[in-house]
């Protein structure tokens, strides 16, 4: 089944078994992070409908929010032409970015400087 | 210089010398395309205004629209918190995706279903 043009989920994961997942805030389309999913996280989160990632630095599942409670309930998952992106369109319970900010992307870039702007 | 507090840009580039870049349409906030930058790539991009991708496939630069016509004006530039990936508010000339659908993500995931939907 060719992967651009068919009808079934065949996920293109990396070398270290990961793809792309890309989360946006339903309600304005901000984007809110970017992290990498394996095969079982990407099948958690469309079974329980909440973002489930692989953590590369802890190597290990992790569920947004299990922790901090601000777990992002995903509207609608995409995936992309050759399938090693997801885009979830998500609704968050709270901050998405671990310093607090409603989106990881915080700062505009102007030149060489970085302008904090939420 | 903190990554994740600091006003200078950073960028955190992994082993193969890349950061993530997700586009988004400036107009309505739609995820276009997730591509590749290294330095070179991303120093262009800011310089030029138009997205410039480093393609991992062909090994070499490239400008989206350069063949096509379709190039991502960028209206925005904003790096993550661990400036590990940038996400471009652009202005597409056409459209994004090689396929000629608008987006990348041209279908949504339903179970192991792929539905396709612009």
């Amino acid at each position: 089944m060719n992967r651009e043009t068919g009808n079934r989920l065949d996920p293109k994961f990396d070398s270290a078994g990961l793809i792309t997942a890309v989360v946006t805030d339903v309600a304005d389309g901000a984007v809110l992070m970017l992290a990498h999913m394996n095969a079982d996280a990407l099948a958690r989160t469309l079974d329980t409908g909440e973002a489930t990632f692989w953590s590369r630095s802890r190597q290990r599942l992790w569920k947004k929010g299990e922790s901090s409670g601000n777990v992002l309930r995903v509207v609608e998952a995409r995936v992309d032409c050759d399938q090693d992106a997801v885009w979830l369109r998500c609704e968050p319970a709270g901050p998405a970015c671990h310093t607090g900010a409603r989106s990881c992307f915080y700062r505009r870039i102007e030149g060489e400087m970085l302008m904090r702007e939420e």
